[in-house]
This record gives structure tokens, sequence and C-alpha cells, in this order.
């Protein structure tokens, strides 16, 4: 019984034409990262269980890929914990190795490990794929490429700056227009959390909080509520949320607002160096904004977050974020190192090129010129100028074996193959070769000692 | 407790040059694919568990890295099984999903799985890692990448040559020289299976013959005894594996031995053919010898069989192979499609590199300026440059925070930074910045107006 070729679901395989777009893609990410000082690293595919396990969340965890134990190993699985529902401790007793969830957790290992080799402040990208055991739907992969590039081991706001100079960039190379990068930051949430009377309750906020968009105020407020919130401390936020202006008048309500509260009044001081210095030096392509309701990863920022929006001409919502942290490798024994790192999503964005139409036409690398087989008598000149071509850097083929012309022409003609050469006996008997134009059907006979790259344009 | 940051055996980390390098090597092996018309294909990390086990025997399917199912899945462990010490079908009853241990059998499966949308003969390249649960040892690895190269749907004896003038071109572009490309052919070997009396025993017999090069003629005669071939019979091998002279004259007296079986005349007939029109054609780097006693996955190979030998001087043995098959994605429901597949082996090509200096210097892309961080004053100005000068693709940087000069240019110094530029109050008074060449040490002063990136040149 023959096995139903498939793949499993929320994998993809990828074609030339997928990947050409995905280099190009790539690419550009690449170049501007390095342009940007940053250099690459690669992890491995699977990590230690102990590496990855506890990082993400309960929730998390569950999600994470894990490798059963080969050979004999297996035997030590935990039956007993098996058989009480504990599925956690069962997987901990077969597996001890699992697919790498995001980069974030085998950069920090990768700093903690190396940290007597690195040269800080070090910079750092990394575009690799990951793997989430995510129910697979449209546009969520199992297998998916992940996109980071981090600066560990300085606090200055110059790298605030930077971060955003690269998304700006990065879009522009893209021709990307209409993006939207959206700042805020911890110390701000921690000040309003505690103007409304809940400074230990920051995160039950910030939760409540992110959901504006989708909700509306009064949802937020309703949420709050539910949660033990007081009435006549929600309404304070109401106010808060509905400034109006741009950024910088926004920051400067918020100063008055939140004047009673030093640590808020030290984020907005940083939010408005960032905004007048890149308003000063000039962004190219995205549009800058404060959203008090962004609190992405709050756990773990410290500092500035930001958030990249895709146009509002196409339904995508977050194309990228990252943010201030200042414990990235703590768990790992590594101290004391702030950093800020931001990510680009790479699935994302490629679905936005597609739809808009983006990628560059021809990067697709097709074989130029295909040589017709015509038999025996021609096969040793054809293979030679076709060795000859392929040494100048040229793509070239000679269909394999002498099959009808009708057929050779069909495969040049569904492989888009510009241009075919045809050199049998007669043409030897003459001295010459002929060159089809595929694409306008022309054909023309040359001397047999014309360079054939020459010809070779349309 | 921190986590002690480390990686599982087999596996491995890359730093920015090992990057560099793989990419380099990487790039060549692409560049001489397309030019030959293969295009690049990719398929998912993970493939469904069918499609994978009971292709590689029973040892590979052991090494197959199998991935616990999620969630309540894994409810359905068999205990039974595991209990009976079965624990293929214990790890049968706890995982659907499987690495790739090869691109072979994803390449089958997307042939038959794509069958309709592609175009025969199908010329495909694929670069991707695979993983196996091999015991780790040096220059034996978990993770490792393969890259192949397979031509599917015609049987003509171009492609035999093609594949060979690639191993030749890419050794060329490589600068390695010393590659010995050696042929056999499965027809010669069934062939001597039948000579010395044996045509049943095919496998057992090649199997044994495999081994010459390590245990010689003595040894291999052994082994054959010991397997229950007669003594006799044995004996007809030596006078055939010493055979004298170059590829043609050993081709010319295997042809007298083996006069009798017209299947292995075919085979010397393909060999003959390959040889004399490699030798018209030329090859530019690398030798070519029949060697009889090949017989690399035999069970599979069915016309010429392939093994590319690392030059004499470095210690590595086999670096790529390949040959004709029949029957490729038979077990997918696809039948009669006749190929023939190469690969190189990325990473013992990568250590011979490495160990015979081959890789090009200044492959690394490495920052080419470091504006030091003077302070407020002249912060505006330098981060202006530096995005003038990312714009025109050139990597530069900015220290980040005003440390002190020498742990600034220690920083340069460390990441191997050509070039950094001083400009703080001083020269801002005089309207002028400093560029020091770290190499020779020497530092110049410039008019603000100098367009740096024409200074940054030794």
């Amino acid at each position: 019984m023959p096995i139903k070729p498939s793949i499993p679901k929320g994998t993809r395989d990828f074609s030339a034409t997928d990947i050409a777009k995905r280099n190009f893609l790539k690419q550009v990410l690449r170049q501007n990262f390095e342009a940007y000082g940053f250099e690459p690293i690669e992890t491995p595919t699977f990590e230690r269980t102990e590496t990855l396990l506890g990082k993400y969340g309960d929730e998390g965890d569950r999600l994470i890929f894990r490798i059963l134990n080969s050979g004999e190993k297996v035997k030590k699985a935990n039956i007993d914990a098996l058989a009480a529902g504990k599925l956690g401790a069962f997987a901990d007793s077969v597996t001890e190795k699992a697919l790498r969830y995001d980069l974030t957790v085998p950069f920090a290992r990768y700093v903690a490990q190396y940290q007597n080799d690195i040269v800080f402040p070090f910079r750092r990208y990394q575009i690799q794929p990951v793997w989430r055991a995510d129910r697979p739907q449209h546009g969520r992969f199992q297998e998916f490429v992940q996109c980071d590039a981090d600066i560990i081991g300085d606090r200055s706001l110059v790298q605030e700056l930077e971060v955003i100079q690269l998304y700006d960039k990065v879009f522009s190379d893209l021709k990307l227009t209409g993006v939207n990068v959206r700042l805020n930051h911890r110390k701000i949430l921690a000040g309003l959390a505690a103007a409304i009377g809940a400074p230990d309750q920051l995160i039950a906020f910030t939760v409540a909080l992110d959901k504006l968009d989708k909700i509306g105020i009064e949802g937020v407020e309703k949420e709050l509520i539910d949660q033990g919130f007081a009435t006549d401390v929600v309404a304070k936020l109401n106010p808060i949320l509905s400034l109006e202006g741009n950024a910088e008048e926004k920051l400067d309500q918020l100063k008055l607002i939140l004047a009673d509260h030093p640590e808020a009044l030290e984020g907005i001081e940083e939010l408005n160096y960032i905004f007048k210095t890149l308003q000063k030096q000039g962004l190219q392509c995205v549009s800058l904004d404060v959203d008090l309701t962004l609190a992405r990863g709050l756990n773990y920022y410290t500092g500035m977050i930001v958030e990249v929006r895709a146009p509002k001409s196409v339904k995508m919502g977050s194309i990228g974020g990252g943010g201030r942290y200042d414990d990235l490798a703590g768990s790992f024994g590594l101290k004391d190192k702030s950093g800020i790192g931001i990510s680009f999503g790479f699935d994302r964005i490629f679905l936005i090129l597609e739809e808009l139409n983006l990628f560059p036409k021809e990067i697709v690398k097709r074989t130029q010129l295909l040589f017709l087989h015509t038999g025996e008598a021609g096969l040793d000149w054809c293979i030679n100028a076709l060795q000859n071509l392929r040494q100048a850097g040229l793509a070239a083929e000679i269909y394999p074996s002498a099959a009808k012309f009708k057929k050779q022409l069909n495969y040049a003609h569904q492989k888009q193959i510009p241009f075919v050469l045809i050199y049998g006996e007669e043409e030897q008997a003459q001295g010459v070769f002929v060159l089809k134009n595929m694409t306008s059907g022309h054909q023309k006979t040359h001397p047999l000692i014309t360079p054939i790259a020459s010809l070779l344009s349309n």
C-alpha cells in the first residue's frame, strides 16, 4: 500500500518561487542588520528541555515540541505520572530535548554561555525557524521564521533610536508605506497603575488595557471592575486614555496628570527624547505614535515598548515589536545585562508584500537557455557550448534525451525558459545554430562562432 | 538556581564567522546548481512518521528523532509495548511526527505529492539540515546540513555526464584540487556476482567488496568465505580486483572477463560512454576513475554509482556521492520515475576548506566605521552622518554611550572595526572630524563636509 504523500498540519513545502521571495525578504533584513552593525548567530534546532521549559508560562510550555528520547532511555517513562494525568511530568520522563520555541531564550543561553568571548555591547541578529504546537489555522503555522535583532550590554537611549531607525530603513527598502510604529514605556504604565490607585496590580491592569482596541474603553472599565478594581478608580482612567493630539502633545498632558509619579516622569522623559530626536533626524517611511495601551510582554520589558502595525489597507495587525529589558540571561546565571530587542514578523510581512504586490519581478532565477536535444550528431557541440555558458555564470540546460521537439519546446514553455537553441544535423552541415525566442516566437539562424551569451536578451 | 547554559551533544552554535564561511560554501553550491538548471525546494523540518519510517532500514528507524505528541494525545501511550520492551511500538503510540532524517525521502514525498504541478524532467536541489540520533563524535553531528541535487523523469546518460561535470565545476570554483570521482555500475556488480557464481547474493557480495579499502583482498576473501561463498568461487575475484591501468583499460579488460554476461556489458558500455565523453569535453579539476568495489546504497541504485573522494592530503574519505535510481517515489504511489541524484557532504567539505585555508579572506561582513560617543554635543551630527552611511549600504555603528575613549577604542579593536570617527566639542568648534585608522594607528583631521565614505579604505 503506497503512503499518501502529505505533510503535517501547520507545515509548508516551499517551491523555487516561494524560496526566491523569502530569500529576497531575508536579504533585505540581513543587509540592514549588517549595516547597523548586527552580526548573525545561529543556534541548534533543539535545545535541552531545561533550557526552554518555564520560560514561556504554562501555556508556552505546553506548546513546546519535545523530542522523544532514543533507544533504551524511553524505558524511564514515568507511567505513574501518565496514569495520574500528569502529562507534563510524563513528558519530562521521556524527553531531554525540545525544538526551539523562539529566538530569545536561545539567545539568552548563547550570551550566558559565551559571555567571555563576546564583545559587549553585543549586537546580534538571528533569522531562523521556530516551532510551536499551536492549532494550525490560516496564516498561523507550527513551523515559522522568526527574525530578531538585539543589542545587549548598554543602557543608552541611542539604542532605542537605532532600533526605530532600523524598522524605518527596512520598511523603506521594502517599499512598504503606511507602517505605524507605536511606543509606550513600562514606567508610564507603572505610573498609570499607581495614579488610579493600583500600583500592585500593574500586570492585571495592563492586560485589560491591552484590549482597548478590541473592546473599547467601556469594555476595559468593565473588565477592570470584574477584576476587583474600584469603580471610582477605574473612572480616573477614561480621561487618560482619551488624550488627544500628536505624540508630543499627549506626552505633555501626561506629564501634568502623572506629575506626582517620578518614575512615570522618567518614562515620559525618555519617550520625549526619542520622539524629538527622531523628528530632528527624520524618518523616511514609518509614522510614530504613543500608545498607552501597549503592554506586550510586560513581565519582561522594563523601559520603552515598541509595536509595529501593518498599514491600515491590509488586515494584519502587529508585524513586529520589542523593547528594553534588564534581565535577559538571568536564568542562565548572567546578571545585569540590560538590552533592547526587536523582532520582525517574517511570515506576516511576507504575506503583506505578496498582497500588495511588492516583491520585485524577476527574482526567481530561471534557466535562460535550453539546448534542444537533436540526437547524437550535434550533442558534443551542444554539451561543450552549454559548459561554456555555465562557466560564464549563465543558467542553461540541455533537454536530456532526443524527445519530440514539441515535447522539448513544451518543457521550455512550462519552465518559462526564454530562449531555445537548435543544433541538429542540418545546422551542423551548414555551420550554424538556430536560436528561438520563446516569448516572441521568432527564430533566427546564426553562424556557429557567434557568442551565444550575447544573443540572450529580449 | 541558574541553569547551566549548554547545548545538546552533537549540536552546534554558529558565530558570525562560522556563518559567513558556511554561507560562502552554500552560495558556491547554489550558484552552480542554478547554472545547471536545478531549482531549489525546501521541505518541513518534521514529516509524518509514516513518511519516514521503514525507508532507512531498522538501524535508520532507530536513529530518527521523533516528536512527542502534544497534550492529551500522549494518553494513548502503549504501556504494554513499553513493558514488553517493544520500544518501537511504544514510540509509535506517542509520536506522529519526526525530524527529517535525510533529503531523499522528503524529496520523493514532494515529487509524488506535487506530481501534477511539476514539470518533468524535474531538476531540484535542496540544502537543509537533517537530524540523526547517532552517537556524537568528532566531525559527526546530530544536526548537520545535507545538500542534494536530483534530476527525475528521464533515463538519458547525458544526465550522468552532467552530475559529474557539476562536481567538477563546484570543486573547481572552491579551488579544491585533487578531488577524485570514482564510478561503478550496478550492472557490472551484478555481472561480477554472476561471474563468480553467486548471482543471488549480490548484496552480501558487494557489502564485502566495499571493505576492500580497509581490509584488503585477503580480508574480502575471508569475509566472503565466512558468509558461505565457496573458496574456488572467491578465488576468481582476485584477478578482477587486481585489474591495472586507467579507467578505459580496466573497462576493456572487464569486457573480456564478463563477455558472457550481457547485463554487465551494458554497464560497461555506459561507463565507457561517460568516460569517453568527459575526456573529450575535459574536466577542469577532478580526476575520474573506475572503482569496482564501490557499492554505496546498492539497494537503491540501478545504474551508475558515483563516489567523490577528498584529496589525499586530507584524511576525510568520501565527500559526496550518488547514482542512478529507478524507483524514487514508488512507496508514495508514483511509479516509473527514473532519476539520478548526487549529494555534497557539506560539513566535510567545510572542514577541508578550513584545513586547507581555502575560504576567501574578508568574507565576514564587519562594521567598517565606529563613531565614538563623545557626549551630547556631537551626537546629532554623528547620528545623522551614521544614517547617511548606512543608507549608502555601509556597515557603521556608534558606540551607544559616552564611555571612556579607551573602552570605546577597545570595542573597535576587538570587533576588528578598521576606522573610528571622533567628533566631540573641540571638533565641533573647529568644523572638523577626526578619522583614526585602527590598523595603522594614524589619525587625521578632515573638514566636516568631507564625504566620509571616500576616506574608508586602507
